[in-house]
């Protein structure tokens, strides 16, 4: 039964040897006092010079760049195959007139990589969004034409308007073209503010568990609002930790579409397509959700062919240094809990779905 | 079989009175340009001067204080009980000085307007917040003796720093040592810079159906991560909007605090309950959520004996003005859905939990 990964992030050394060469979020550094040990610092927020070096940011180490780590993780926990992804923020932060190259340069280092690892690694793309138009396009057709890549990685900023900018529309039209998946995932989070007074006692819990979530959410809903899957009918989207939120709240959203006077009045959505309609046919979802619960929910929301594994490799490894993960048991624990005696079911979301619908086997 | 509405909003004649009182959010408004209609405008972005009159707020009828409108829906919608509750802000925005008589006065008014329609309708009583805590402690003893008052709705401020704050702990001692059920439910929302620069094109669905279930999420997140369920272990709360996304969440969050160094450290979390603990132990649900996914995902999250129907109304009526409601149907058909043949589970939400855990009988 082949298990696959599609939810696991790399650093390549060139996309290192960017953030190492910047000296503004994001970036990684090494601070003198540390010299031993470089930090990720990805967010606004984690860049406060009263904060001690040794907590700004995380660690950043080998397991974050080092492809045999990669291998080495995938080994310890039974997955045959990783689809590996840039991590956020990708290269949303590029000036527009370098994100092409970088893009193509970063792109055919990981495709590279992917192509010395037979059989075990495939990629998502990044995309130069901070570029005109024509250059992302360019891009999109290219990674279409590399052996290991399929499909494209992508944040809630779009072009820096959100994904239900109009701009974006010869974007989707190149993916939806050339049938390249979209994996949407989120970095920016909510304000800090949001999370209240004592937030800084609760470490990183409110922005991961919450704000990432619903910045997730939030992204989908206005692709919806905007009429995004009306106009390009086939266009595909994986959503990274099972949707945010979407499949709890998915009635709730078409409930206040049906129930808001002002939209009511909106051409663009004139025989719209449900919330539910789009989750069953242009939305996957992972299997990211640490529970039964989640996981029960994302498969009656999307369908269990509409759903992956994944483990959000590097990050949440286990405090004590454990070898075996506990953020991957969670994971793994939930598809066979939700599935029961179920076993072609779990088999599907663990590899056979991703085998099937990224074309892994080709 | 008894139908219950626990999640029903009631402004009485003397809250109306005190909202058109006001000049600044929170107020009712009548503008000179339509005489004929006044506008309740709850939150400080319904109020930009530049949004012409009739867009500001939302009308205010007779459904919001009429008590004979509400028995009328519920008549209507097959209803036999309804648990009514003061919408939201409720009395946070009071002047200290005022807002103990202020409660008792609103409280007593609730209290016999139930007293007037025995049998069909109890309350939730709404607590002086911004009153120093011996007199919310005060209202919460006072409220335990009133005949129809069956616990306290509050927003997710609290005293105005959230429901993590440590000066609290009087208060859920008081809500605990009077067995008194806390109604949390939410009003303040996200800032609306998180919705995005085309977020005014898309009416109140993103406020109202992303926004309003995260402020839940987190304020009780917060609670979990205070550990206020550690020092009030039997303090109860019933969540509204079937607990805003923690029954999908729960996961996430739980397996967030596992992986966080810093909390590891934390004291005050050293033998904490889980998120799940606290779920099946001193969390109830309402069964607000407009789909058979969330329904079914609030049942595994917390029990089905812990899940209980509400309408919210007088929000989210027909935009066709038809007498039978579009989002009370969706919610009966979500229950009818979920449970298939188990007709007694179904009964349970409908009605008898209420009945049960609220004392209805009594």
């Amino acid at each position: 039964m082949p298990v696959v990964d599609i939810h696991t992030h790399v650093y390549p050394p060139s996309y290192m040897s960017l953030l190492r060469s910047r000296n503004t979020v994001p970036y990684v550094r090494t601070f003198p006092d540390a010299p031993d040990t470089s930090r990720l610092i990805i967010l606004p927020g984690e860049d406060d010079p009263a904060t001690p070096s040794t907590a700004r940011g995380r660690p950043v180490g080998p397991e974050y760049y080092d492809i045999k780590q990669k291998i080495s993780f995938m080994d310890t926990h039974g997955i045959d195959v990783s689809v590996i992804s840039l991590a956020n923020p990708w290269l949303d932060f590029l000036d527009p007139s370098e994100a092409g190259e970088t893009a193509r340069k970063i792109n055919d280092e990981v495709n590279e990589l992917c192509e010395q690892h037979p059989g075990r690694l495939y990629a998502f793309g990044a995309l130069p969004l901070s570029a005109p138009a024509e250059v992302v396009v360019a891009e999109i057709e290219r990674l279409a034409g590399l052996s290991r890549m399929r499909g494209i990685i992508m944040g809630t900023s779009g072009l820096g308007e959100g994904l239900d900018d109009p701009s974006l529309d010869p974007i989707y039209a190149a993916l939806e073209k050339h049938q390249q998946l979209v994996f949407l995932h989120p970095h920016y989070g909510l304000p800090w503010s949001v999370y209240g007074p004592r937030a800084n006692e609760y470490g990183h819990v409110l922005p991961l568990a919450l704000g990432f979530p619903l910045e997730t959410t939030i992204a989908v809903t206005r692709m919806l609002l905007s009429a995004v899957w009306d106009r390009f009918q086939s266009l595909q989207v994986l959503i990274a930790h099972s949707g945010g939120t979407l499949p709890f709240l998915a009635g709730r959203i078409e409930s206040c579409i049906l129930h808001d006077g002002h939209l009511a009045k909106d051409e663009k959505l004139e025989g719209r397509r449900s919330v539910w309609d789009v989750l069953k046919t242009n939305i996957y979802l992972d299997a990211v959700i640490y529970s039964e619960v989640g996981l029960k929910a994302a498969i009656d929301a999307s369908g269990k062919d509409r759903l992956l594994f994944g483990t959000d490799n590097p990050f949440f490894p286990p405090l004590g240094g454990e070898t075996e993960w506990l953020s991957v048991k969670t994971n793994y624990r939930a598809i066979t809990g939700a599935f029961g005696d179920d076993a072609d079911g779990a088999k599907g979301v663990l590899g056979d779905n991703a085998i099937r619908i990224l074309r892994l086997s080709s």
